[in-house]
Formats: structure tokens, sequence, C-alpha cells
């Protein structure tokens, strides 16, 4: 069995549906999982669409077959293997609760990528990763403009080398340059320790326990250019008591962290994520 | 713009989402939501859809022209107005926590459903139903076997008269007979206050307080023959702390049975719950 | 058995926990649930006792007796006893979930308070309180500032009149001037439709549904001059998917606000609410 | 400034927390965090204490110096210093989940114990120990029962030889005999991955699956002589949703398990557990 998983999303319209089953139907498809949303709003069709086939086929094949119907749909689409990992680049700099915890999701196979490279701007984790034997690579992020421009240059690069399809930001704690996420639009994730909007920017459980708030949590979102403003995949949150110091609210907050983004990672992995406009459709969280 | 639910339910295979896609589309139904599933352990497709048209058209019209397809498919289905109130009989006992709750829903328009009957076994909130212009039906179930089957039937009769579609048991506190539950079989919502399987039968809090949980809960199912084991639609948790009493959990317990009644019918009405053997299987929780 | 609920704040030492404790034992009070809390950034002692008492004894007397210890300590500090009823006044505008979801709680018996007054600003929710039996006064809001002044100060008025020891705003969106806030300090609850501080301000589910959160949640908190910026008592969570529209968030907000509301006046009216600066400690949540 | 903790519980009267609070101020002792409670069912007296003492002091002296108190209250206590780590022996299995993440949480400081040993019947997890420099001991258990007894005694003996305050069972899949419960009583965590007391014994997941329950947990509790019987410290839930096959449902539960596991040991390292007859009391969840 071939299992594919394909993503749609294109002006809405009647017969849409039935266009595209009808195509998957007549490469011999059948389907295990289907979600379709309307936004009544914008009147745009979004869709998502889990397939196995038997027969021997080819990714290329397919792909090509539904060239032409996308064209006729006017839509954005994204087909692959259900079973092949996503090759996925972890940029880090010295926490290291996220890179632990994707490590032994991807270690124990309950999360379906591999990891080619992490990068890092600092060399604190390097050993960490030599251990695992996954290559690690070094690339120093300067004050100065131009320098800093070059050296996210190199990341950009170095993920591009390794054919990187998606890049998560495990607390990398810098800021992406504008034409960054714009290369890698809704293929980088990032993790952000508040349930955005709230406390967006540097230091939010500083912020949270002094504004004594009852729950804190964090959101896994694609980097855009507009630093904590990408769509939203997915959030988690856990309760505060008064007698949690800011140190507490740190460790809790790792533990919602973690949490959101392995989630997070999971959703895009299995293809679960479109995004429209500024928002993300999750389907099946 | 008519608004049309359909859900759906058959033996697996290929082209079964492209014939009903495609009969929607040649009634001129453009999709809102669509979710498909198949359970692949029993090799059944699952299926809701809610779509659009704007030509004038009747239900029984639409209806009509799928059965050759439903029965093509093998399937179980259901359809009908998405927009047309569910009409729900309620049955209740003495406490009124979830009847309040549910009247206030419907009252305030949040439940697409009207209340054209209401049963008790007693006649202490008669009085509530009658300031809501609700009409009210004192039932008593005795406690002599014959007699008792011929008060259910006496329900049974009541619901029939009224055109009830959904039955609520509002903490009615009375096993149904089983005849009953096959006669309305998936079309009684019942609301156990235990996250079943655990304290299944008689004063769950007490044997939860005893326990020492941390956690209680409620269960939203559908009544079966068998006694709290009909198929679950949504559960709610709340947690408990060491100075909560019995008396306690029973409060905090109201705060669970309500929002998973009223989630659990909300469900329903939306046709988002289709019952898969012994699992019901919800569409977009 | 006569049952006391007493809350004390004042600056760190030795001894106080002792100094207090063995006032009520020479009172012959006995401890049923104790909590103390140093904040050792400002060095605040903090805490709250609930004890009783089998002898004979007015309210009057053991408050007389505490006085020169409270100076001693240089204390804040409340003292009541348990089961006396809190006398809350609601006010209200035309929305009515939180109202009705407030009265079916008192109405239960399950919320320690009395309701000696509803004031709104409109005249929508006059008969629900009639059939309530609820006093209801009419206080309309001009616009005109020195009109909108008097209009509050009537508002105080009726609730100093009815001897209300709590005000709850249930939904009664109008913003209350700085000296009201500061006369009724800690003693008037707020809802807000979000997780503070996000979406502070007007139509918070409307930003919510265009920023994608995949939560929404309602704070309960005390008002003060600086608008929806009071001491947060108590705030839940519910999750939110991308086919709700912004109607259906406001449905779920509306089950957010109304479990915040009545969790954060269950709080306050147990004495579980103590407030140090900004934040507000609540012992046994 | 050296910190302490002390939990205590012994039958109800008046004056008790003074008796205490008292001799903790004339020791010098200065609060931080105080709990307590009476069980009102059987009139018992339970509480924890965190202080702090500024003079040069040993645990030993101020413990000396509180016997006669204890014994004055007829009551069962412990004492210690709150900083020092609590010596834990980790029983593993086949399966590291749990043990991954407990390591990581002791690596990273966040959780306040120290791991002189970890012991498991098979010898799968050695390497993993080995790279973190803990001493790993393979004790196999075999099935028939006086060479089991015999395998259980060298377990027991082992965690006593490197002076073990704590066990903790990360999924060690062996059921302990009534003995070893007995010598080690209120000393060994376990987890269990439901939520008991549902889905007690063999395979919860796969019965949780085929029940359609709409939420999985797992339950963290002391290992009593009776099966999954044991006083709950704590429960995490988690949603699971129709398209979750048996096998998500057990990577679901991982992540409750964890969670529920580190936040158990957490409370039972900060003192905050107090056992009373079946119940766990968790002062300050």
């Amino acid at each position: 069995m071939h299992s594919f998983l394909m993503t749609l999303d294109c002006p809405d319209g009647v017969g849409l549906l039935a266009r595209i089953t009808d195509f998957v139907a007549s490469q011999g498809g059948s389907f295990t999982e289907v979600n379709q949303f309307t936004d009544k709003i914008s009147n745009w069709f979004l869709a998502r669409f889990a397939f196995e086939m038997e027969r021997e086929t080819s990714l290329a094949e397919i792909r090509n077959a539904f060239v032409p119907v996308a064209r006729e749909l006017n839509a954005s689409w994204s087909f692959r293997e259900a079973t092949k990992p996503v090759r996925t680049v972890l940029l880090v700099s010295k926490e290291d609760h996220c890179l632990a915890d994707l490590l032994w999701r991807w270690r124990s196979g309950e999360l379906n990528i591999e990891i080619p490279l992490v990068i890092s701007n600092h060399t604190d984790l390097r050993s960490v990763l030599e251990k695992e034997g996954i290559p690690f690579m070094h690339i120093p992020i300067p004050q100065e403009e131009s320098a800093k421009e070059n050296a996210f240059r190199q990341v950009s690069d170095a993920v591009c080398e390794v054919s990187g399809e998606l890049t998560v930001l495990c607390r990398y704690m810098q800021i992406l340059p504008d034409w960054y996420c714009a290369e890698h639009h809704n293929r980088i994730i990032n993790i952000h320790h508040s349930l955005l909007p709230a406390f967006a920017g540097a230091d939010p459980y500083k912020r949270a326990y002094d504004r004594g708030v009852k729950l804190i949590g964090a959101t896994c979102h694609y980097a855009t250019g507009e630093l904590d403003a990408g769509p939203i995949i997915h959030q988690e949150v856990l309760d505060v008591e008064h007698f949690h110091t800011p140190v507490d609210l740190r460790r809790i907050g790792r533990d919602c962290e973690r949490l959101a983004l392995a989630r997070g990672v999971r959703l895009h992995v299995e293809d679960r994520v479109v995004v429209h406009q500024s928002r993300a459709i999750v389907f099946g969280n």
C-alpha cells in the first residue's frame, strides 16, 4: 500500500471536491481521511486528502497528472508520500529543552522526520548532537547588520544544501530577517513562550508573573517577517499558582513549549496545516 | 441559500467519495465542510457533508435522488436541512441543573433545537417549565415490572406523538428498558456523572471521593440497553483539590455535566456524530 | 459549631503565624484550613484561616479581641462568619448569560451569596429579575461626562443603601470611574472575555478570530481605575477549531465567561483571595 | 538561609497549629508557606510547613527538639532540609520515555533529586544510563515464585544500600510483592497509563480505544499491595480524536505519563503529599 497526502486551497465554487476526488479515484486511490472547509468570509476552498493506492506508482506520475487539474482550479497545493520522513533542520541556541524533546520523539520514531543538520549560533549543544550522530554546524550571528545578513545567508544556504523541507526554531532566540522568512514561507516553525498575542516579545514569563496571570502557555507558529505575528498552529496552557516564582513559571512554561512545539511539528509533518491569509487552518487537530 | 447536512457510512471501497460529491455537485450543491474517515480495522467508510444550494429545492427531492446512490453503496445515511431545529424531548426527574442549562441555551438561540415536550417521573419541575411555556407531562415510573413497562410505553408514545427526533435524559435517574433504547437507537442522549468507564452505576461522586481522584468528569453518551455502556459522544473533566468534600465534588461535577451535555447535544444536532459499532465518530469536535 | 474566615497580610517577620494561631486557640478556635504564603520579593506575609468554635460567641467579640494583635502586626485583615451570605449587587446591561448563571447558582444554594439588588443601564432584563423576586433598579448611564458621574454616584449610593459587600459586573459594558473603583477597592468583580492581557479592550472575539488563536478564554478580575488591568482572580480557557466563526467564538466564550465568573465569585465569597500589590493571591484554588 | 520542610498528621484538636508554629518560632524559624487541612470525616489534622532559619543549625538539632512535641500530639511527621536532593532509585524495564523525561529534568536541575542507581529487569537501557554516568544494575525477575521473591529482595537491598529515599517505577511493568510495598510505604511512586480507576490492569489504551473514550490520561500514585489501588498523587488528561488509532493513543498517553509522573515526583520531593487513609492530600498542587 502506498499512502499519499495532498493539501489544496483555491477560490471556492461548485464541483471542486467532486473534481479532485474523481481524479484520485481515477488513479485508483482510496481515501482514508478527508477534510474540507470553506472560509465563507473570503470565499475560499481549503482541503486535505489522505489516500492509499495498491498499484505500483510514483509520486511524480500522480503529481504530473494532477497539474492540469490544479491549474484549472487555480489552486495552491502540496502533494507527498505520507510515510516519507520530512527533512527537518533544527536551529538552536543554548537552551536544550525543546531540542531534547524533539530528539527523543525523533529517536523513538513517533515523529516522522529526519534531522540532517542542527545549526546553532553557539557551541554549547555541539556535544549533545555529536552523541546522537547528527551533524552540527556553528554559525555565529554577529550584531553588525551586514555581517548578520551574511550569517543568515549561510544558514539559509546550509538548509538548502541538506534539502531541508522544514526548519524548526527550538528557542533559537534570533529574529530571522524578512527575506529569510519569505524564502522559507510557511516552512519555518517557531515556539513562543506565551499565549500569543499576550506577552509578545522578550521575557514573557517575568511579565506574566508581574501581571499575576493564572494561566501561562506557549504558542507554536510559522515565523513571518513580523515578530511573533505568524499564523498560529497550536497553543498549550498550564495553571499557575500563587506560590510559583518567575523561575517556576519558566519551568512550567518549558513543559508548555515542548508540548506545543511537538504538537505543532507533528501537525505540519502530517500536512494538517493549511495557511490562509493570516490564519492556520488545522485539519483534525 | 439552503444548507443541508448529510452523514453516511458504508463498506469502504475506491471511488465512494467521488460518487457522493459528484451527486451533490450535480444537484448544484457547494460544500462548506466535509469530513471523511475510513476505519481501517473494520474497513468502513464514514463521512459528514455540509453543503449549500442556491436554487430553490426541497429536501424530499434531493433525498429521493440520492436513494439509488445510497443503495448502490449499501449505506446507512441521514439527510436534513441544517437550519431546521431538531425536535427534542427532555426527560427530567428532580434535579434541574442540566435542564436549566439546556433551556438557557435553547432560549438564547445558541442550540438549534425546539422543545415540544418535557416529561418527568416527578412534578417538582412542572412550574419551571410552565414559566417557559413548554408543555410538561408527568409520567410516574412505578417499581413493579409490568407497570413500569407500561409507563415507558407511555413515554415512548408521547415522544412519537410530538414527533420527537431526539430525547435527552437530563439526569432522568431511570434505566430505560432495552426495547426503548432499540426503538430510539442513537437518538437518546444521556449524561453520566463520571469519566466512563470509571464509576459506572450509582453514586459516582462518593466513590470518586473515597478513591481520592484528582480529576472528576462527566460523559455524554447514547443510551443503549446496557447501562452506561453506549457510544461516548463527549467527556469533560475538572480538577479536584484535597479540601473538596463529596458535596463539592457534586457541585463541580454539575459544571462538568452541563458542559458535556450541552456539547454532546450540539454535536448531535449539528450531525457531527456517526456511530460505528460501539464507538461514536465525532467529526470536527 | 460557628465557622469563621480570616484573611490577613502584613510585613513578614518571625513568629507571626504563632502569634495569630495562638490567638485563635486562646479563643477556643479549631482550624479547619489554613494557608500561609510569604512573598519573598516584597517580604510580605499573607494568610487565610478557616476555624470553628463550639462556644457561643459573637463576631464582634472576637474581632475586638483581635484588634490589638492586628495593630501589633501592622496588618490589613478581614474577618467574618463563614456561613453568612455575602450581600452581592449585580450590575448588568443587556446580555443575560452571566446573570442567568449566577442566579441559578444562587437559587440552588451552591453560591453563598444573597442578591438584594440588580442595577442596569437598560431595562431589558427587568422581567427576568421580577420573576425571581429580586429588586431591579434602572439607572441609565448618559454619555455626557457630569451626568455620567452623577449616574455612577447613584449606583454607588444604591449599593451602599442595600449594604452591598460585593459588586459583580455581569457584562455591564460600562467603564467605572476611578473614584468608584477606589471606594469599592477589591470589592468589584468584573469578567473580561479574553485571556488578559491578550485582547484587552473592546471586541476581543473578533480580534481573536482574526489572529487565528487556537484557545480563547475569559478572565475574572477586580475592577480598578485602569481598564482590564486589575488583579486577576481566575481564568478559563477553551479550544477553538478552524470552522468556528466569530459567532461561535462568542458562544464558546460565553461558557468561559460563566465558568470564570462563577469560580471567581466563589473564591471571593470564600475569602480565598488576598490582593497584594497588583497580584491576587488565591489560596486553595 | 537554611530552608526546612515539615509534614505532620495527627488526631485533630484545639491548639495544634499554635503548638507547632510556636515551636518553629522558638527555634527562630520564619514560615514561607504553610498549609493545614482538617479532614472532618475522620477528624484528622494534616499539615505542611516550609520555613527558613538564619542561624546556623542542624537538622538533627531541630528534629530532636521537636520529638517531644510530636509525641504529645501523637503525630506522624517528616522533617528535612528543603534544598537537599532526594535520593531516588529508578526501576525501569524496556520503555524509555518516562526514564528519558526524568533524566532530562534531573540533569537540567529542575527536579531536586539525585539518582544513585537505576535497576532494570532487562538490559536494553543499560547504555542510556552509562552515557549519563548513572550506575545501572540488572536484576532479572524470574517467573517462578520463590526465585521472584528472591529477586525483589535483591532490588530492595540494592535500594537500601544506596540509601534510596524514594523509588520511582518508570514503566517497570512488574507487580511488586506486598512485603515490598509495605517496607517502602508511601515511598514508591508508580505511573499507570489510564485515569484510574478506569482501565486498571493491563493494556489500558487498547481498552480505551475499544470503549471509544474522548479523553485518555495517566495516573501517578503510590504503589501498594493492591494493584493500581494506591493513593493518587496526580492525574493528567489529553483529548482523543476519532482518527487516532491504538498506536496514537499509546503515543498521546506517553505525554500524559511523562507529565503526570514528573509532576507527581515533584510534589513528593517538595513534601507536598500527605497520605491519609486511602487518599493523598496534596498541598499547593
